[in-house]
Order: C-alpha cells, then sequence, then structure tokens
C-alpha cells in the first residue's frame, strides 16, 4: 500500500518540512501535482482546486487543502507550522522559488536528506517498478511477435506503446526509442521511417510507468554475422561482469569501470560513449549512477540499470539494459523469458 | 526551416548568452539534450559523446563540440567569450546551478528576455504547431470511429497513442487524459479501467509532438440528456465568448473573465475550477496564461489554449479545448471537421 510506504518514508524526514518538487511529493504520497507539508503532527498536502476530488481520492490519509495555483504556499505554511523553522527541498527547484523559501520562511535544504532516502527503495516501491518492467516486457514480446519487414521504427514504437496502456500503463517512463539500423548508433535515436529488416540492426529501448514508478529496459536485435554478432558479446559480457561487482557499498564508479574494461578488451572502448547506468524510481533518470565520475557508494536498496553499448557513427549499435535491485544478495529484475538474442 | 527559425530568433538575444534549460535550447535549435553559446560571432552546441552524432545532423549550422555530461561548461564558455560578462537563462534553472553560473561566470540574467521572445510564435512555430494539432486531429477521428462500448480509458488512450505515432508524432504532448463517466469530473484524470457507454460522458485531452513543438485538444461526448447538455451549452458558449475578445494586447485574466462570466450566468460558476487556457509551444504550458491572476497582455504571435469546463465531483465533467493563434485577427487552427458535439 502506497499509505504504508508514505508512513515508513516519512520518518526519515524532520517535521515541518514543505516538500515542493513534484518527484519528491509523488516520491511521499504517488501525487504528484501538489506541495507536501510534513508537520509536526498532521500533514497536508496542497492542491490547486482543478486537483482537489483526485488528491482526496489517491492520498486519503493526509489532510487535503486548496490553495492557489502557481502560488507558494507561504502564508499556509507559517499558519501550519507556527512560524517554527523550516526545512524544504531547495536543491529541487528553480532558482526564484529556493530563494523565496529561504527569504520568506527561513528554510533549511533538506534536498540531500530526501536523496539519500529516495535512492534506498523499500519493499512496495520494489514491487511497484517490477510490476512496470513486467507490463513492458509482456507488450515487448507480443510487439515482437507482431513486428514484419517493411514496418516503420514510429508504427512499432506505437504498436509497443498500444500494448503497454494494454497491460496498464499509466505511462510511459520517456520517449520510446525504436532505431532500426544505422539510426542505432544513435544512444537517444527518434524513431521515424526507418523500416525492420532482419538484415540489419533492431533497438528498442522503453519502459512503462505503475502508478509514478518506471522502468526501463532495452533490448537488441543483432543479424547473425560480423561485426554485429561481437558487438552483442561484448556488451552481454560487460553486463556479466559488471553483475559480479553490484553489490551495496561498491563505487558507481568502480562498477562502471568493471563493464568497459571488458568493452575495451574487445576493443571497443570509444563505442562505449555513455556511462554504465542510472538509478531508477520515480525519476527515470536518479541517483545513484554507474559512471566514470561518480564514485559515491551504491546504496543497498537501490534499483539501477546495467545498460552498456557499443555505437558505430554511419553503421549501428547494440545496448542491452537489465533492472537490478541492489540488495544484500543483488537481483535482476527482468524477467528470464523476455526475449533475448 | 529550422534554421531560419534559429536566424531570427537568436538576434533577440545579446551575444555571449549561455542557455541551459532544456526548453530554451530547444525552443531555438529544436535539439534539447545539449547546452547553447550564443558567442559573439559563432554560437556553440555543447553536447555530451552520446549525443553527439545526433545533434550534428540535426543541427548542422551550429558548432557542435563534446562536453562532459551533468557538468556545466563553465572552463569552454570562459574561453569561447574571452571572459567577457555573460548572460544566462538564470530562472529556468534549478537553484544550484544557477549561483554556480552568478558565482563562476559572473551571469545576468537573460529569462525574462527569453519568456518574452518564446510566446511570440513565428510563421515556422505556428506551421510545427498546426501540424501536431493536426496528426492529434486525425488520430483522434480514426480512435472515436473505432471506439466501442466496453472499450476502457486504458484501451482507448493506447489507440489514440498509437493513431498520433502513425500519423507521425515524434512523440506526445503530455499524458493522454481519457475519462468515462464520472471519471470526467477530475480535470487531470488518468486512464483506468471504465469502460466507453454511450449513455455516458466521454472526455479525451490529447495532444501529439511535432519535433519539439507541442498540440493540445480536448473533446468531450455527452449523452443527448440533460444535465449533459447544458454543460456542453455553457462551455461552447464560455469559447465563443472569449474568441471574440481574444485579441493582442488584452489582458489573460480579462479573456477568462468573460468566459467565467458566461458560465456564471448558467449557474455553473464553482464547477469552472481551473483557468480556461495557457501557451502552447516548446512546453505544453507556458506564458502568456488566460487566468484570474495573468494581468499581462496576450502579445501578438502567442499561441493558446482556450479550454473552458464544468466538473461535478461524483457526476461528470465536460471541457472542449481550442487552440488558437493570437495574430491580428485571431486565428482557430483547429480543422473544423474534427468530431465535435
Amino acid at each position: 500500500m502506497f499509505k504504508d510506504h508514505y508512513f515508513l518514508k516519512r520518518k526519515t524526514l524532520p517535521p515541518c518540512t514543505l516538500l515542493l518538487a513534484p518527484s519528491n511529493v509523488a516520491w511521499l504520497t504517488g501525487f504528484d501535482s501538489a506541495y507536501l507539508l510534513i508537520g509536526k503532527d498532521e500533514d497536508y498536502l496542497m492542491v490547486p482546486e482543478l486537483e482537489y476530488e483526485r488528491a482526496k481520492e489517491s492520498v486519503p490519509w493526509i489532510n487535503v487543502i486548496k490553495t492557489r495555483r502557481r502560488m507558494l504556499p507561504i502564508k499556509e505554511v507559517k499558519e501550519l507550522c507556527n512560524n517554527e523553522p523550516m526545512m524544504a527541498d531547495l536543491k529541487y527547484l528553480d532558482f526564484n522559488t529556493a530563494i523565496r523559501l529561504i527569504t520568506d520562511l527561513g528554510a533549511g535544504d533538506v534536498s540531500n536528506m530526501v536523496k539519500e532516502e529516495r535512492m534506498k527503495k523499500d519493499e512496495y516501491e520494489v514491487k511497484m517498478i517490477k510490476r512496470a518492467l513486467e507490463m513492458s516486457e509482456k507488450a515487448f514480446l507480443e510487439t515482437w511477435n507482431e513486428l514484419k519487414e517493411g514496418m516503420s521504427e514510429l508504427e512499432a514504437a506505437g504498436l509497443l506503446e498500444y500494448k503497454m496502456r494494454e497491460m496498464g500503463a499509466t505511462w510511459f517512463a520517456f520517449p520510446t526509442i525504436v532505431a532500426f539500423g544505422k539510426n542505432s548508433s544513435k544512444p537517444h535515436a527518434v524513431p521515424g521511417k526507418n523500416v525492420f529488416d532482419k538484415g540489419k540492426i533492431a533497438l528498442f529501448d522503453f519502459g512503462a510507468k505503475c502508478g509514478p514508478y518506471n522502468s526501463d529496459i532495452t533490448r537488441t536485435y543483432v543479424p547473425d554475422k560480423r561485426p554485429y554478432v561481437e558487438w552483442m558479446d561484448a556488451v552481454l559480457e560487460a553486463i556479466n561482469a559488471a553483475l559480479k561487482v553490484l553489490k551495496p557499498g561498491v563505487k558507481g564508479s568502480e562498477v562502471d569501470g568493471v563493464a568497459r574494461e571488458v568493452i575495451k578488451e574487445y576493443g571497443f572502448g570509444d563505442a562505449f560513449v555513455h556511462g554504465l547506468g542510472h538509478g531508477v524510481g520515480i525519476d527515470i533518470h536518479e541517483p545513484p549512477y554507474l559512471a566514470p565520475s561518480y564514485d559515491l557508494p551504491v546504496p543497498m536498496g537501490a534499483v539501477v540499470t546495467v545498460e552498456p553499448g557499443v555505437y558505430f557513427p554511419g553503421e549501428g549499435g547494440v545496448r542491452v539494459e537489465q533492472l537490478v535491485y541492489v540488495n544484500a544478495k543483488p537481483l535482476v529484475l527482468n524477467s528470464t523469458n523476455v526475449v533475448w538474442w
């Protein structure tokens, strides 16, 4: 239940904390069109009038009060907290808003605390992410079965999205990537008119949302010929190497380094042009990161992608992405039966 | 051509301007995963390595240089601008980033200038928005023809999205709203398991993206009975009244007020729980606003929604949304042949 998650995580923040960033409010409540005031005793979800009915239904365990849209609830917060010192998620906010909270509420910053807690997924959160991943996987299996030569990237993306909706996706994690042939050499390719051809690469990177939680998965089909199969071998071996060192407390840069070393040994070092992975939760990209510059530890409870890729402009690219729950014994959340070449 | 739009709008900003907010960079270049430096002579698009190929292809008229991902290009900018005084889009940025630009680059704020210029759509921008709207309308016509009693909100949303993709949508403007029956009383309803029934309301609010440009349209089917037809009459009359006063220079609050007055006369004043409209462009909600608190003029060239609605919790709601280009003679961008009840 979202409610249990709420009370579990709420305790990690000090009383008189105001959360304004949509992703932080969604993290605690599941609802993102609101401000959340964690009071000394009572909590308040502050919503514009047009969100009132939906908020009351979605978050029945919190007091829902109406505030003016696009206005900071400075006066309301002062009253509800008896002018006590406030904390707010300043680093998540835009410059003007942060300055106003500091000036008018004397707000201190609770951003780092929120960031740390958001990384450590509780049981409910992992369940939601896994459910979102399952929808994505089932939709992909069906799409793959219906994919025909001559179908465009746009059609394939549309079909995949439609099937995610049929599985119950409340929305999508990010703009679906479907890249056929040479278009796959761009890590963030935009689907267009290229058509599916079994003699060429086909890359799919996509994700369903389940409530506010995201999933993220990449699968790449490669024709059975060189150099494509070598690219795929390098990527799969890099995943396996990374999974061996991905444990609570390991530095993000270390996991990235292990995968990067494998790809270098294959001679494709220059072709791995992005970090190995990122946290996934309320945001599709969130800490911790598995990347050369991220020297912080990956905390127990993080959910991260492991997604090495190699890209050759003018030729094509291969990326495979697994989603991993970093528990005492790290757990790959993907089903084993999802299409895998 | 995006290039012509670029050089037209680029001139409105001072030299040595750094744009970091994705929507501002996308506004000028069509590309959002980059920073843009408007130099004295040359301009530079700064991208992480993984975006390099895509950026070179998308924005061939600007120098594309690689920078480190998730790092501010302070050193590069200082060098490229010979340590001259800089401007940046500070108000669009998060607190930390803005503070660093002020501290390390002595950056002044160009946000208001950008905001003003983004409101005034040029010919190319209006064409892109209209194209996005046409995709949405065609997709809706087909979806409406295929909609059957018993089909769920999620299925209908998926079908509509699929068809927008078939029409060439590069993505969606926002999470599609499909609300059947009582669910339509929530202005931002999330599609779920409610099924279509010709005896009940069916509300659709959705939009395709064409490149970086958004469209926004709402259509509501009401069964031919009271009070639904009265709700619809009120909403349609409010649109017509608003369109009569929506001209360059009119205050946003005035247009909202005219529509609100009509709905009050019908006795539904308390049920119109949101502003009348908002600007649409690179962002799906952007200035100017047609709302009670927006006392600024609507500039010539703005593209705004006109979308009155009435909502009755537990019963249902009606909203209809047109997209209007505020030219010397304001122009409704919607086709006349799209389903209209």
